[in-house]
């Protein structure tokens, strides 16, 4: 059953176009995939981004990082930012697990590269967290080896948001949080370019959060003064041509998207945005001195801002309203916006009817 | 006569207390001063903070940037950067005028320090500028020595806000721009400490002001799509204790004020942050290899994160409503957001009556 | 039986006075273990850093990182550069081990910290690799959990140098690289301060090696072009108060050593400095809302900056030397510059005998 | 006549290839010019920096900037890294005197865009600087307008070396300072490329002066205790295509150059390097959205690193053997290191017939 969206309750950001899905796979050949661990005791899981079916290591991509707030354990981002490139699928999981899943990440490239006659001896997987402590007993680090394998195989275009894969565990402005997407479309005169947002939203305090511009979190609970604890992912993707200054500059945008739904970037919220343009690709072990690149009219970038602000801000909103009401495994109650759309005046068309 | 400014309009962001008088000047000794360039040709001028009585080059503060968007051409952040200190008082010009405003703050170091006994040889100037080229004929660079020193000679607690000192020629969200101020009292178990704010303000697109969360710019002209261009300064002054690496996380959160208005820190607008804070001094020529300072405990630091968003925001709706209609020298009219502001559903006190 | 150091061939890069050990647990409380894995396949291992006896979770310590050349994989940096301290001990390992380095050291400090019954459901392993594939399976990553412990356990002051721990399978400018130590003494007038650095040398290629600014690399194979692979990892600790921002900037004259050296800071070779100091302490959950710390003159840094340089330099030399001549898994003979030292004009004083 | 440089006496730091003249201006369409001004109280000037014939603003280069140590007051890079990009000619001046030279290149910038008929309303003079003070009355600001225009008009590609235009104050490791150049070939399949550096050289102390390896400073003078202060300015040009990534990362290696001289990197020394590829081209108001731009094969960036540290150590000694000895306004003097090389057993060609 498809899920209910924050665009099925009325809710639009901006006239931009989307694409097809209004998710990050509406870039060409990006897929995601979920492996959800969720019993009594662990809320978590591990979410993969794979950035197109080409291996990676070989086709490398132009990529960026953004730190807004580097209280937080993501790991791969010292290389990115020297070579400007991505090598491996990205992943997201709990704080405590970035050990495991790393491990697995560098498992998945040694067989892929063997199979494929790849030298491999070294590699950067990019593995990004947020911190689930309060849904999941996460010092038992229950992502193992089989997750990874397992997300990755699954993955596809069409995936599920929401308290899915490494967003099982989130809260988000005090609410049950999780994984959201969105996309939007840039027009240039050489043709139409994608844009797409993934987040693992683990961020915020409820009485800060906005709706529309209004204080929907005060609303619901004016009394939860839980300080902002958690972090939130952002990952772009684009088939945009941007070089990885680009991006970078690109990446700072989505902050807007996160300001505007209430966020402080509180202290305790480690915010770290990636991205990676699949327009060009890093030849691995090119004989040429010379490569030639494309890249975006630095003029026309405003384009690319909007999107980023827009793509981001709802995909926090997708993954609020696609997160059921969950359990914690010491009986922590977190529930799902949807619940309170319609009692605060937003209703989705099918609950209309 | 009193100016009013927009908690005059019944907008208030926030519960967080102000100061007695809602400005920057809150935090004990910081003044600030103006000098005004209106002319046919020229609407522009500068703008001092001087941050204590004492002289800067000898009273040495704590001190940090950020950059939210580096195109712009203020001076003096390489050196904040490296040593975590502020030296001179801070200008605010237009983007052709830094360098006369360079040399004139050199040359009040310099009789400063000659007047005090003081040996310079070398000092860092801070300039910050925005481009005022919508109204004032920038390429004059009319903004001379004497206008520094009458500015730093008229500075004040109780300054004015608006189209005044660097002020001038500012353009904002398409409308009338100028200078804007708020602070914040920030309550610590040791007593009372302030943050406040000043911004320069000149970035933004009209179609995308947001008021209380309302597209107020759209409702005053949805067909005006000329390109965010101009640049926002903001300036941040303290009493609380925060080292350099401190005061950087609390200038990015004044980002949060910025998108909540509906900034999409646009490519043409160079957004640049200085802060520093009166709670040590940084002693110069001291024979001591050691030194003691105060920092916050971090674990408290979201009290500066959100008094930095609000009164960044606060500041720079200040600057708009303060900012009265001015036609540039080639005709150009920019209205002052009091015009609308009644027509849209805000009325102050004093008009209600 | 003691190790030949670099100054037992008569080699004295300076004359600032060194610790009683010249090892970088010469300051006060650190200690540094080792567990080597050389067997057939494996020439690998880790090392661990301890910055004081107590928990490190709890008594966290001002630090900052610089990356010369970010093409690498080490862990942990986006904490410590944004909050400024180090809350774990420091591992350094194999490019492909970090991840299980990683969930070890969660292992330990989960344990630790129960233990002392502190709270724990996050924590920043700081893990520092370097790529050993010249001498060790490296994919097939050796390095359990099991030895992380062991290294731990194994802490000591007087620890050994060369080919062991995380240095096992390292090569150097072309010869058998791996741990290496040096500190120095800093008088000011508050007392006697001791900085110390730890490196795992893996870097720079050997006809650039230079010893007293002799050419010797190439004295000893001109005809070697391996390209410049595989880091250097270097770890500074003093009790010398220092804030983030002065360890960033004395972590960075650390490369005045490894210029001195040969280095070119190649593409291939990731350098990656962290720096810590254990004057002050960052209380956790703290109730007041102010600290006090103590920090360094600036004016007294270059002190620090040449301690630091040198002892960089002679860290890296005591890997050199100490490093005996191993064979890899596949036959890659590297041989310890030990071998050639005598050859060309430098002998120790008990060979002399 | 033509200036005996370090190679005249024998000094041969590497084999890389040299340019025809071995100057920066070997990068085809560099020019550079001087204007001095060295009167009893003034030892002074302006160096100015061309990149191409074009108009700098309508043909902008990718461009980066490094700051090994930011206790400087150079101007221009905030905008350089956020948009990859130089627009004007670049100047080197005293520590004073940026603002005057900011307002000049300024007026340069205005008439030249006024006499092509190109809009300029805003643009990012790049000013860099070395304190003179020792040498120069700097406060007087002797630097004016005219001097600017002088040095941009008298632009050559063989320029003098040694105590001229910006370099006529300066003091470096305690002998005469002042500008110095070289020049690298970097051979790739697709051609040969030139990497040229020129340095404003004022850093750096007596004693800790490197020769060929050897403590020539040390035998100058051991007993010269001056602190490093006064900082070096490193300007790279290449027709090499690099991305501004790349730039920033071949700047990083001339710092190799730097302590192989003996430098610590000095507190009290600025080290700012810039650097700009004329292989591209920006365009200004391009209607297109996608740009083609040529870069690197990332593999083969250690050539450059080479070139660019070797080339900065060579450009160094260039200008310390160029440099006369000097009397400062105050009767300070500084001797040339020409003076001290026959003693010290280099002798020029010249001088041993």
């Amino acid at each position: 059953m498809r899920q209910k969206r924050i665009r099925d309750y009325g809710v639009l950001l901006d006239t931009l176009p989307t694409g097809p899905l209004n998710k990050i796979t509406d870039v060409p050949g990006v897929l995601v995939g979920h492996c959800t661990i969720d019993t009594p005791q662990h809320k978590t899981g591990v979410t993969m981004l794979l950035p197109r079916p080409e291996n990676p290591f070989t086709h490398q991509y132009p990529a960026a990082s953004f730190v807004l707030n580097g209280f937080g354990k993501s790991i791969g981002l010292l290389q990115i930012d020297e070579l400007g490139a991505l090598e491996t699928p990205i992943a997201l999981t709990n704080t405590l697990n970035v050990g495991l899943v790393h491990d697995a990440l560098v498992e998945y490239m040694v067989q892929r590269c063997q199979s494929e006659g790849v030298p491999l001896t070294s590699v950067n997987p990019v593995v990004c967290e947020c911190n689930d402590s309060t849904l999941n007993n996460i010092c038992q680090r229950a992502v193992q080896s089989e997750h990874v394998f397992s997300a990755i195989a699954s993955a596809s275009r069409d995936f599920e948001e929401g308290a899915v894969g490494g967003g099982c565990g989130m809260v988000c402005h005090g609410l049950k949080g999780g994984i959201g997407s969105a996309s939007r479309i840039i027009e240039l005169p050489e043709g139409r370019f994608t844009l797409g947002i993934l987040v693992q939203a683990n961020h915020g305090r409820l009485p800060d959060l906005l709706l529309e511009g209004k204080p929907i979190g005060a609303r619901i609970d004016s009394q939860n003064f839980e300080p902002d604890k958690g972090s939130i992912i952002v990952l772009l993707a684009t088939d945009l041509p941007a070089s990885d200054r680009q991006l970078k500059r690109i990446l700072k945008r989505t902050s807007v998207g996160l300001a505007r739904l209430g966020s402080f970037i509180g202290h305790g919220s480690g915010e770290v945005m990636i991205g990676f343009s699949t327009a060009n690709t890093i030849p691995r072990d090119a004989q040429q001195g010379i490569l030639t690149q494309c890249v975006l009219n630095e003029e026309k970038i405003d384009l690319a801002f909007q999107a980023a602000a827009y793509a981001c801000q709802e995909a926090v909103l997708n993954a609020l309203v696609t997160s059921k009401t969950t359990v914690g495994y010491q009986g922590d109650i977190r529930k799902g916006l949807a619940e309170f759309l319609p009692g605060l005046g937003w209703s989705s068309e099918q609950e209309a009817l």
